[in-house]
């Protein structure tokens, strides 16, 4: 069986010639990772941060043919894809600064000494990689959550082979981009079993109960989400899942806000939500906006109605945003003020835009539609808001725009949102998502099932396991964990200590 | 229904009075927790330090009391009490200096400037705390992983209320325990529902069913942590649970460690495998030792046929312990050197000490006996050691006792110590865990099912969750991302910056 590919901008589906993974070939590729990760073991930092430039410097080598490919499979637009391709080169060389750091090893030394209870023995603690993980690519980012991006970055950072299971919706970009890694891997001097790739659902569910995987990164729907959990609960040893999963992102304007500079506010929601067809996990999929905010509004419905249909990501996602958006209104539970719909060709749609009171938002009118579809709830008091918000999923983001003076006055909703997000963003978007060292993109569940990240530096944490040195001799020791080595920042006694030069 | 409590060294058993927890009771406690979270929010650093600080001071001025109740109902011994209530004040005090310190917060800075990627926004991560915790107190340590232990410590530490689940064994002990915390914690003006406890086996399930507990914390049985993992999987919303549940910890003597220093070895590790009768979870249970080792071998069985009877922790331990040693013989698997045997009053039972061919460990041998049991597993090859560890379950820890000129050929076996465990101990005994700032008590599955620690400062890590900020005014901001903030170590702009008076 092989698999096909389909182009979203025309339903034109076609025979990519790529088998499914036989579940022994799911065997074969794990076993060739355990291989890969002994052997990963003895190289340096330095060398690891190499192949890391090194891979970002394949992709970029690859530029043209993998955004072109790409655009093919999702119907994103060019620059769109060229941006995110940077982005993922970005996020390479990025965690190669973070591995020549070193602060992400989290270095302790004890040293032998007195204690309360007595002489207490030296005890040297350090992260290290925890074995082949895991990492499916998702339909909505092809390179930046897919083969090369920051699951696979981040899990290759801290030392581990990655075995990726491909999305289908893109397999001739996740095996272009895998090529892209391979090539660059090889030449660089990485053992074989570094990368491994996985096609088709089967073999992604054999994957996961493979014994030899010691965690699962994942970018995509809690259904999906909650399969491959079920698969791991159902494992001997159980491992991590780091899933993302769902978010609607709750987006709030206060009246001072929406007076000061609603036209602004319309624009940079507009786009916001539509950007990349809506398919975004940090969109804003509700908007509470005040009573009196009508220009705003107005604004948002004129920008949704003047926009041409754009290409879904497939056609899955195309007829769930149907259903969910039949569901949203069922029963009178929102009203259309923009009705989202299909273009003549593929699995395109318009933007649409629902709208609700603030006092009737339920979970019924909180579920994520995954596309170019917002709900407005507007409010007439904040409190509503704070007493809305409960109705909502906890969220990747939330997002407040007001004006200095009434801040004072949201002390609480403030509060809330830290309670149910992971990222509270300030009179700006939550869409396009920076990567640097202290970005956290989770959230409470249903956004995420962890305390982790899967954007930015800290993502590393997730692949790597603490493990302590008891009155080891130095010969055995890493070597960020002799005396003498000051090359990273450690913890010496208690007392934080940077790295020096020489 | 009320509680009964038995003295093990008597098998005599009373009621206590205390009432099994009831539903509604648990939903209070929970309720009160929320309430308590939320005003703890407000409180400083500097106030939790000092909460710390009050409740070790608390549990110090009833020492005699709580070091009494414990030994009727535990048997362990006065001195082993009077040093685990020692520790249990430390690691109180450890947390204190650590919250001071402020390192834990992982607070990270990066300023808006250009990227690759354009323009990016301000963004700022810190840890905070994740809600109420439920900690399962354990029956080996009525104190260091009960109502006053580690996780209880930790998660205190964090900013989380806590609420306990008292062992079923020492009944009494938790009581003494939680109202020395209590009454601490009220005068130092902790808000009610700081603290809170639950007495009963159903009352600890309805607390894990809790939708607002929002993470567990348990040392115990593999057995007990699947019946809570089954709890929280059928959850709507899942949480983490921080189980330690099983460890074996291999302990592995080097011909020449044998010859250089048998005598020493064979008195370290009778008295690390028969210390509180066993009942540590970094007992070695396993012991390589090498095929001429007959001097070491005899002064093990010497001083376990010399040993006197000393009370299990309960009916359970002492039952469970007969049926894992008929286990381990059953079939000729091991050879009893020692029997052990169960005292005349009570729960009590001699050590015992086993034997096995190193080419014949098999799993149903690498079973753990919770009590004063060893099997030796006599090799003549170090490669049969590395053959039999495959067979060994992973543990918290592993220990190597060698001599320097052989450690360059023990390579091999110290990256496989490396996989199969979560702390390796050189030429001492892993029982005895030192708290400091760099230990590590977890280990791969079965010993723990995380990649966290319930010993040493980084357990608070369990207990918090990143959150970002991005582009926020700096009245909202937590006042250690303030631009101006010097009181904590940051990484800003990648750059990791050490705190500063003032």
């Amino acid at each position: 069986m092989t698999l096909t590919t389909t182009d979203p901008r025309s339903a034109s589906t076609t025979d990519t010639g790529i088998p499914a993974t036989t579940d022994e070939q799911v065997a074969a590729i794990t076993a060739a990772a355990v291989d890969a990760f002994r052997e990963l073991r003895s190289r340096s930092r330095g060398w690891r941060a190499g192949l890391l430039l090194a891979l970002a410097d394949g992709l970029e080598a690859r530029r043209s043919d993998l955004v072109a490919t790409a655009q093919s499979e999702t119907g994103l637009a060019e620059a769109r894809l060229g941006g995110e391709l940077t982005r993922t080169v970005f996020q390479l060389r990025l965690f190669a600064e973070a591995v020549a750091e070193g602060g992400y090893l989290e270095a302790i030394i004890d040293h032998a000494g007195d204690t309360p209870l007595g002489p207490g023995p030296d005890v040297r603690r350090i992260l290290v990689p925890i074995g082949p993980v895991a990492v499916f690519g998702s339909s909505n980012f092809p390179f930046a959550f897919s083969v090369p991006g920051g699951d696979t970055a981040s899990a290759l950072a801290a030392g581990n082979p990655v075995v990726v299971k491909a999305h289908g919706s893109h397999p001739l970009t996740s095996r272009a981009a895998f090529d892209a890694l391979v090539d660059a891997s090889a030449a660089y001097g990485a053992p074989h079993g570094t990368l491994g790739i996985v096609f088709g659902q089967a073999g992604g569910a054999t994957l996961v109960a493979d014994p030899r995987i010691a965690a699962v990164g994942f970018t995509g729907s809690l259904a999906t989400g909650r399969i491959l959990l079920d698969i791991i609960e159902n494992r001997e040893r159980p491992i991590p899942f780091y899933g993302e999963l769902s978010s609607l992102n709750p987006f709030i304007v206060t009246a001072g806000a929406a007076d000061a500079r609603g036209d602004a506010i319309a624009d940079g929601l507009f786009t916001s939500f539509t950007g990349s067809a809506g398919q975004l996990c940090t969109k804003p999929g509700i908007a509470f906006l005040p009573a009196g905010a009508e220009s705003l509004v107005a604004t948002l419905v004129e920008r949704a109605q003047a926009t041409a249909a754009q290409p879904l990501l497939n056609e899955r996602i195309f007829r769930a945003f149907g259903v969910i958006r039949e569901r949203l209104v069922a029963d009178g539970r929102a009203r259309v003020l923009v009705e989202p719909r299909p273009g003549d060709d593929g699995f395109t749609m318009t933007p649409g835009i629902l709208e609700v009171d603030a006092t009737d938002v339920t979970e019924a009118v909180a579920e994520e539609a995954f596309g170019p579809l917002i709900v407005l709830a507007r409010y007439d008091d904040l409190e509503d808001v704070r007493s809305a918000l409960r109705a909502v999923p906890d969220s990747l983001t939330a997002t407040l725009h007001s004006e200095p003076d009434e801040l004072a006055g949201l002390a609480p909703l403030v509060e809330d949102l830290q309670d149910l997000s992971g990222r509270i963003v300030f009179d700006g978007y939550p869409t396009g998502v920076r990567v640097s060292w202290g970005q956290h993109h989770g959230g409470p569940w249903p956004a995420t099932n962890t305390a982790h990240t899967s954007i930015g530096v800290t993502a590393i944490r997730r692949f790597l396991r603490p493990i302590a040195w008891q009155d080891a001799p130095e010969s055995v020791l890493p070597e960020e964990l002799r005396d003498a080595y000051t090359g990273v920042p450690r913890r010496v006694d208690g007392v934080l200590t940077l790295a020096t030069l020489g």
